[in-house]
């Protein structure tokens, strides 16, 4: 059984508390937070503290905290030689207080406190200086059925770039098609069975491979259609960039 | 019974004819394809020609062509007074040769001829001259197991136009996260789950709701670390366009 201490009651510490509590294998044997009213709904069930000074021992300290308060936060821990974590995508390893053992747990997927997420689909990037934390790490990602991966701080940073490319920038994609669609009185839900598509799509091809459409093809007659159809100033800019970046992917087009 | 007579045999065609075959509420009469290669494996299962003087008689006729060939193959047709539709998203109806009844049946989708794909995820955009016309459509997608919604040609040209966007543009970008992780030796294939999770939250939740990251949180810190990492001028042009995008649709800027 691996015993866990959870840090912060944000979106992350709060999913992850919801699985680790739910699994054989791991214990939540207490949870801080800096305000205690984020969590004291929680007191029946696990200890809860605002104060570090009564933290219990246990094999794993994860702390789920903003990017920024996890340097400070390591600092004050007020304990040495165990296991600490960290559960962000662009914080270094080496900034963590040297005191403790140190490692990261960061889950690769986008948390929000109401929806509810099964951890099969959250690949946990695992990274420690000794290779018996790495090994605890691991177990304890497995007991909540995630998939692992052995990622260091520099291909962590990379990772966390490229989901802004896949989850913020993609988003805002779909916003735009919002703005289109509505602007004109049609209607967005109809392209929400593509949307799923185009993301199903390549979890089996490249994104290469699944290329399709206007750009890919240099079809000018389309091309030239839409861009008269564009009105708005800003949807025209991320037009001839993204068909431009396309071009440029499937050798139409030097930058 | 709807009898249908398929003019294509491209990945729009074949989908259909896969469709329409199967369902008990639809018969295809006869399959036409200019270059008769490309149907000849389907030759004991269905009519096939490549003989427009040959059309049988039909309910419908399906021209799933190229966008270019629409017009002149509706010109070509060598009837009048039955009912003829294309199959295209940016085709105006009025372009098709009024000697028919004209319509349309636009899935919103992204077909591949590999790739198999259920009906009840195309949602099928039908327009006609005549309402009893549309209602016949309207039977079809029904048979089919498609949602069904009425959409007039500049609606239609508009759900194209998003459908790059959330298509074609989308794919982009997964295609970008491909390239920075992968430049990094970092694995693209550990991204793959928060590309779905980002498709599925949209189904439910608007963009707007949906949005988060550090361009939404306007985390300077972040938005630095990230342009310091970014060392290809295209992706970051890609990132430096999309970052002002959710900024500005999240009141944090200009344009
Ligand atoms: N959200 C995601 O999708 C996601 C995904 C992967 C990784 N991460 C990473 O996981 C970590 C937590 O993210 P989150 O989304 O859960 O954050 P969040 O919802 O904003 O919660 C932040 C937590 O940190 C605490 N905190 C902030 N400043 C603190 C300080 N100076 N001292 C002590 N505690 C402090 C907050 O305490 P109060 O309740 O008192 O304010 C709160 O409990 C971050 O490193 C983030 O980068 C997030
Ligand atoms: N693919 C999609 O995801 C999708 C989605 C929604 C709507 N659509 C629309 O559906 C239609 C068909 O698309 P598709 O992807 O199935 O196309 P495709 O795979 O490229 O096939 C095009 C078909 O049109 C035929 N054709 C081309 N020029 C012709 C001409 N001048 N006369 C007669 N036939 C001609 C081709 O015949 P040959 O075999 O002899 O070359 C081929 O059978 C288009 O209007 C497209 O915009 C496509």
């Amino acid at each position: 059984m691996i015993s866990v201490v959870i840090l912060g009651a944000g979106n992350v510490a709060t999913h992850l508390y919801k699985a680790l509590s739910k699994t054989q294998e791991t214990e939540v044997k207490q949870w801080y937070n800096r305000s205690i009213d984020a969590i004291n709904s929680f007191k029946n069930e696990v200890y809860i503290t605002d104060d570090l000074s009564q933290l219990k021992q246990a094999d794993i300290y994860i702390l789920a905290v903003s990017d920024d308060a996890v340097k400070p936060l390591t600092k004050q821990l007020p304990f040495e030689n165990r296991l600490v974590v960290h559960t962000s995508g662009s914080v270094n390893i080496h900034d963590m207080d040297k005191k403790n053992h140190r490692g990261v747990f960061y889950p690769l997927q986008s948390f929000s406190k109401s929806a509810t997420l099964n951890f099969t689909d959250v690949p946990i990037c695992i990274e420690a200086i000794r290779s018996e934390d790495y090994h605890l790490l691991k177990k304890m990602a497995i007991a909540i059925g995630s998939p692992t991966k052995k990622v260091n701080s520099e291909q962590r940073k990379v990772l966390h770039l490229a989901a802004v490319f896949v989850n913020n920038f993609t988003n805002q994609l779909y916003r735009v098609a919002h703005e289109i669609t509505e602007s004109e009185g049609a209607e967005f839900d109809l392209l929400k069975p593509l949307i799923l598509e185009t993301a199903k799509k390549v979890q089996k091809l490249s994104p290469y491979v699944a290329q399709t459409g206007p750009a890919k093809r240099n079809d000018k007659k389309t091309l030239n259609k839409h861009a008269k159809l564009l009105t708005n100033k800003h949807h025209k800019d991320i037009y001839d960039l993204l068909t431009k970046s396309i071009q440029h992917t499937h050798g139409r087009k030097k930058l």
